[in-house]
């Protein structure tokens, strides 16, 4: 086992020891980090089995949170994230930003670029910026992301944001791994101007006009009341919070304290009611449910002919050539040949 | 096999043959119907057996539509279905109820009540009521309720509902097997009185105001006007179709040509578009895709051994005695040995 430097970067593409990685992750070593959250994200069977290894041994404090951020592209999320990002740095944090971009597949193009604007951020060494690999993930980006998480909380980073576009799937699944969600708005309102499906407000618990400087300040206001008065018609089942509408503006580095602050009282909240933690172990079963069917799955239809005879039916469907019914009588045929009593 | 009469009820539950079936079916005989919904709603494996050949060899018309209603408690979801079905029915339609509850459990207690409330609908001859025994289905209620659905269609109903309590997943389960749907709304707004989980609106197409009626009719308006505000906050993707928010009346029997003709002209949009078949293909492969799913999970989880070291590890890390990592682990062997290659 080598010893651990705090910024040594493995540059080869070994494969270490878990001992390595799990000492690394301790130490706080971010390039070490870097390298698990590769392990996770491989499709290699001999890295995940690492990844898994490394899991079972790291220590994660639970004295985190885990805030998801979604608003639509052209909204400000990365300036914002850095701003708030540096912020947090100032208040004696260390943030770690892990981005979901379900556009982008394993080769990462467009998120890159995020990690590229948040200049200062991911070059700080109290924060973490990171894309996540989604293209086609088996089981959810979410139990990725999770298990992401955990890495950046135990190499020591105590607040954990969850990047999404805001114009997918990925937001409501998002709501099993974090602890609170944030969605950035922009001043303006109506569909066309905000571009946000209908579904990604009711994942949110704190809602935040961004971009709410110079000219647009007056705007943002108007935004704010328009969005308080649509969020009254909707319900919020979490101990009775009631979810702020905050302006804020990333240049100005205006609103920062209102939001951390509401941050911090939902968080408090959920401590005295317990749903802190029992959502975090439901959480936990929930992946461990999610990703038990989807390694199920895996093992069954990765069997070339499952495959095969699967997207052959699904097509005839397509075609009208089979009805459901009939393909899935076939399916059984095939699953109970492979499957032992 | 036997004589058909549309009116023969069979009594006894002896299970007859699939022709006897296919044939009520398609002679519109109601009782037949019910009887193959109770067939396909079995957990019996040879019920299941003759359901599925049932549902491979009837024809289903492709010229219904199929309505989502979704609405809390207290919002007069049955008395509206109830006075709409009979619109309905006036305009020379045969209507079908199926009505999902997923708090009712497999004995259908508090649904069976709506069906002796919708006493004018449920005894028409015209008319098909029926709860969906929802409780715990394995691979999810949609996908029973989407086999009831062609059941229907197949004795005829041209117009099918699927009505849902619009407070737990099964109205975002439905729009996979739904072409439009509806959300029912009350006079007054706010969380406490309408207490709709601000995801349901995601898939809502038309939004009534029942009970508009009386000293209620003002506060409707008001309403309204609110609730066309929020969806203006917010972004349809069909087609570029754009939610109307109709007042309605069951005692007055008001709305009822509006509501009727916003889901003609929705359906005349998607049929233009093509999205009417291309979204009942997609269902469909997603109704195989799901069912194959579940099939595969069922095979193998209802091997009692499975089950057991499953629900242990869901415990264990419930009471933090194993991390979610480790459990996969010790899940991923007892797979491997059940599945050949």
């Amino acid at each position: 086992m080598q010893s651990i430097n705090p910024n040594y970067e493995n540059k080869s593409k070994t494969v270490r020891d878990v001992a390595y990685y799990v000492e690394g992750l301790h130490a706080g070593n971010r390039f070490i980090l870097s390298e698990c959250i590769t392990l996770v994200e491989s499709r290699s069977p001999s890295k995940r089995k690492i990844a898994k290894e490394i899991l079972e041994k790291i220590k994660t404090p639970t004295s985190t949170i885990r805030i998801g951020i979604t608003g639509t592209p052209g909204v400000g999320k990365s300036t914002f994230i850095e701003a708030f990002g540096m912020y947090l740095i100032q208040q004696g944090h260390r943030p770690s930003v892990l981005a979901i971009d379900p556009s982008s597949q394993s080769n990462m193009g467009s998120i890159l670029g995020d990690k590229t604007r948040m200049q200062f951020l991911s070059t700080n060494e109290n924060a973490y910026v990171r894309p996540t690999a989604t293209g086609n993930i088996l089981g959810g980006t979410a139990a990725y992301t999770k298990e992401a998480i955990q890495l950046c909380e135990a190499a020591g980073f105590d607040i954990i944001i969850v990047e999404t576009v805001g114009v997918g799937q990925s937001e409501t699944e998002v709501d099993f791994i974090t602890d609170i969600n944030l969605l950035l708005l922009q001043p303006g309102a109506g569909d066309d101007i905000q571009g946000i499906k209908r579904g990604i407000m009711e994942n949110a618990d704190i809602f935040v006009i961004n971009k709410a400087d110079g000219p647009q300040l007056q705007l943002a206001k108007q935004t704010k009341i328009s969005y308080q008065t649509a969020i009254q018609l909707f319900h919020h089942d979490t101990d009775g919070w009631s979810c702020p509408v905050i302006l804020a503006s990333s240049t100005e580095k205006m609103g920062f304290d209102i939001i951390w602050k509401a941050i911090e009282d939902y968080k408090q909240l959920i401590l005295k009611s317990g749903n802190f933690y029992t959502n975090r172990t439901e959480q936990e079963v929930r992946w461990f449910s999610m990703r038990s069917s989807a390694l199920l799955q895996q093992l069954v239809f990765n069997q070339s002919d499952v495959k095969q005879f699967f997207e052959h039916f699904a097509d005839a469907i397509r075609h009208e050539k089979i009805s459901g019914s009939s393909a899935l009588t076939e399916m059984e045929l095939i699953f109970k040949k492979i499957i032992q009593n």
